[in-house]
């Protein structure tokens, strides 16, 4: 089944909709913290506030999401300051007196945690790279540059973030390294990588040791040359990673004009999509063991708002790009599935968590790792291709 | 309802059987790694080992179980024999180089995880004391007596352990400190406490800061002087850990004497277990917020096999010492769900996790948080009681 025009004029409304009249909304109206700055992102089904802690990945990511609406949508003047009251929070508060990015800080900005993981600093450096390109303001860009030098040592020197390498402990690489790095990149360069080609390279070939063709499988950890690793982490597959890291994947073939590695993505969306799909209840399982044992994750059979927000978008991308009727078939079986059981059509925004058979756990909007991102991310890169599917039908 | 004697025997026949044909015999076949020292915990539902890490909680608390039950129940040379072949890995392998102990190590004893926390070291102490009495030699009480000092000094020093103190968290005490503590001590001295007088009286204060009769709630954070903190953490329950919590108070309270302690550990057992029963389904849920929302944990209305354990055995206690039929029937109730729901008739020992339904979400009988520990020490504990309970009853 391919979709003729008035069919992705449907869909290219329905996620118009969603986008810029359910979910940014939203948040516009729920999070912004005028008096202390930043964002609250602990928000219950109505929005109201039920925490106020401040976790940097969702402050950093909703700063960049604003930001790349007002750049690249509609320049309207609430996103940008609305933008501007999470950058400036996060520059005033998130860094460690040595160069570091806390995890969470708390309503005023004195820190609560930091964990031995780069991704804080990641989110943060997105935050800055989209705010300096949305404002004009070149120092955040330089900002962004400064922590790219921290970022990068961080990825092959976790011992200087505190984490020692035990003996015990097989070397080894998970997939969030590659991923992040790629999508940094991307967000740091804007499309003009030249002088980041190596790191590019590099980011590109660990990833590609994730993926076992042989298998028909992308693990999430492996070994320095990519072979797989004993135990539990090492048959862990994380599908909903697997399906963004596809996407990510894709920009990059684009960008690298590398048709091989375009269609090494498009099986890692789809490998990963038809292991993780759930045959029994529907949805994308959360964790799976390569080898069909029940992970030890307690939550592995729950079924999350992000991974399928991540296979929305990835599905298109393949089906975008290889017009094969399979990939719209599964965009619209995943769309039915989560229009069905994450939306809310009462308050906006989706649930995040449902138990295996679909039925919400939680329902509440923000939590500690649930904000302004995947949703609306997956909601306007959909919008944004659904529009041009639809114009090239036109012509 | 309460118990004629005929009822006492069936029970403590049915939890003999679980215990002695069952229970310990699934983790002496299947557990010891008489090859390189230590015990393998992940175990299938049919005790094929599936990961081959040794998670030092669940070593530790393996060797004291087996100590215990040869030193309480019975000298079989196989429990002796099976404890020393954990306590010469863990003697072996388990310490840093500085002193503290690593969460998990690989299958020969290198080093995995060190976390931040001193669960590790307390489970050490447990094994080291159990087993020193239990073989005979002095050298494993010592041993658990220098690791004392040291355990002492981290509870109130966290950051020796690098947990450092951030301005935006609010000082406060966990449950787990003075619960851990508490039992610690209890294993360390096996009731001859007087040296250790003021560190009990500590822990029993700090452990009461946690009970808010007024709410009739245990908090599991609270503020250095018992108040109530704001936010997810402060209205955060964990009723099978406060369960747990009453009845480690209530072997204090008979060891001081102290009946006011005693109405306080019945009560936390109570009110814990009625905010944590599952109306609907049943089962005790693993995480509640005080205020009615869903927690932010993704598992928090999961089944786990540990609350249930505790709360059995707590029940159990509070009937044995105020003789009201209530605690009896909540005995019953959760007895008869455990059997019907966590019990595997086939292979023996019980499911860790079911979802909330009642279902089990992992067949697996051994992971990384789940070893010869909590089932085993419940069975003893209620066998034991309902020994005395029958022969009380035939006076």
């Amino acid at each position: 089944m391919k979709p003729d025009r008035a069919t992705l004029t449907a869909f290219r409304q329905k996620y118009e909709i969603e986008l810029f009249e359910r979910t940014i909304p939203f948040w516009l109206k729920n999070s912004l913290d005028t008096l202390n700055g930043g964002y609250y992102t602990c928000l219950s089904r109505d929005g109201a506030i039920y925490d106020t802690t401040k976790y940097v990945w969702l402050q950093g990511r909703q700063v960049w999401m604003l930001s790349k609406l007002y750049r690249c949508v509609e320049a309207q003047p609430i996103l940008l300051d609305s933008a501007r009251l999470g950058i400036e929070f996060l520059r005033s508060h998130a860094y460690t007196p040595d160069g570091q990015v806390y995890f969470s800080l708390d309503e005023v900005g004195r820190p609560k945690q930091l964990q031995r993981k780069m991704y804080s600093a990641c989110f943060l450096l997105m935050a800055l790279a989209e705010f300096g390109r949305a404002s004009g303001d070149e120092s955040y860009l330089q900002e962004a540059a400064e922590l790219w030098k921290r970022i990068w040592d961080w990825a092959f020197h976790p011992e200087k973030l505190g984490r020692p390498n035990f003996a015990g402990v097989e070397p080894s690489t998970t997939l969030a390294t590659p991923m992040i790095l790629l999508n940094v990149i991307e967000e740091l360069t804007d499309g003009k990588f030249e002088k980041f080609r190596a790191e590019v390279e590099l980011c590109i070939e660990v990833l590609m040791r994730h993926v076992h063709a042989d298998q028909e499988k992308v693990f999430e950890n492996v070994g320095l040359q990519g072979q797989c690793l004993q135990g539990i982490e090492g048959r862990l597959l994380n599908p909903g990673h697997a399906i963004e890291g596809g996407w990510f994947l894709h920009n990059w073939a684009i960008r690298l004009g590398r048709n091989d590695l375009s269609e090494i993505a498009r099986d890692m969306i789809r490998w990963s999509f038809r292991d993780g799909w759930d045959q029994e209840f529907g949805g994308i399982h959360y964790f799976l063991d390569s080898s069909g044992r029940e992970p030890v994750q307690l939550e592995w059979d729950m079924k999350l708002w992000w991974p399928h927000c991540e296979a929305l978008y990835a599905h298109l991308l393949n089906y975008s790009l290889f017009s094969e009727s399979e990939d719209w078939s599964l965009f619209a079986l995943v769309d039915a599935y989560s229009w069905d059981k994450f939306r809310d059509p009462e308050y906006g925004e989706w649930y995040g968590y449902l138990n295996r058979q679909g039925t919400p756990t939680h329902h509440f909007k923000g939590g500690p790792y649930k904000g302004c991102f995947h949703l609306p991310r997956a909601l306007w890169l959909c919008w944004s291709l659904l529009k041009k599917l639809e114009e090239s039908e036109a012509r």
